[in-house]
């Protein structure tokens, strides 16, 4: 007898609540940038992510709950992990374009000031 | 002999300083999104805006001033009045295509829910 590990999705706004104030505050911090950046290169696993982000556990458990109440991105907690995927689709409908544009930003700034890191520092939120 | 009008330019960023989360920030917000439409539309003057935005005059100059601190706008102080641009090419060509999208998404949202009404509630900042 084999038992199914659970998968359970972690709370989310459906695709016509996602909100564009929303969606552009959960992008507005340096550290959840780089978590979409991440999940955009195929990332997945919040655990593997977190690992190379320079701030604790914690934060992080914070700043993947943000980007998802907002609606950017899944998560399926799976036994004792959290696997997050980005809701492209869903944002390509409702924001047309805009995720896209934030990546190729967020892309081009990390050659342009390699020595802007993200910090744990307090943003302002 | 004639008095020229002083034309006084308020302190912002320089085109290389602007930031994308800075940028997402400023505009990570009903109000300040109101403001950035306003402008785009062709509206210059500060006190003309803050007349139809449903928030005091002192969140209004605040507002305003996050915008211009974030690289958004430009703001000239001129006798008792405050002249306001979107920095539309600075913006371009540090953060290409950005702000056409997120204008774009505000306006879709503003037709797909009118009930939304931008409010002077505290924000998550």
């Amino acid at each position: 007898m084999t038992e199914a590990t659970t998968t359970t999705l972690l709370p989310e706004p459906a695709t016509d609540d996602i909100r564009l104030a929303a969606v552009l505050h959960a992008l507005a911090d340096p550290v959840r940038l780089q978590i979409v950046r991440q999940l955009a290169d195929g990332h997945q696993d919040m655990a593997c992510i977190a690992f190379s982000l320079p701030v604790s556990k914690s934060t992080t458990t914070h700043h993947f709950r943000v980007l998802r109440e907002a609606g950017v991105i899944r998560q399926h907690r799976r036994g004792t992990s959290r696997v997050s995927t980005l809701r492209t689709a869903d944002l390509e409908q409702t924001l047309p374009g805009l995720l896209d544009r934030v990546l190729v930003a967020a892309r081009a700034e990390a050659l342009r000031h390699p020595m802007d890191p993200p910090s744990d520092a307090p943003t302002m939120e």
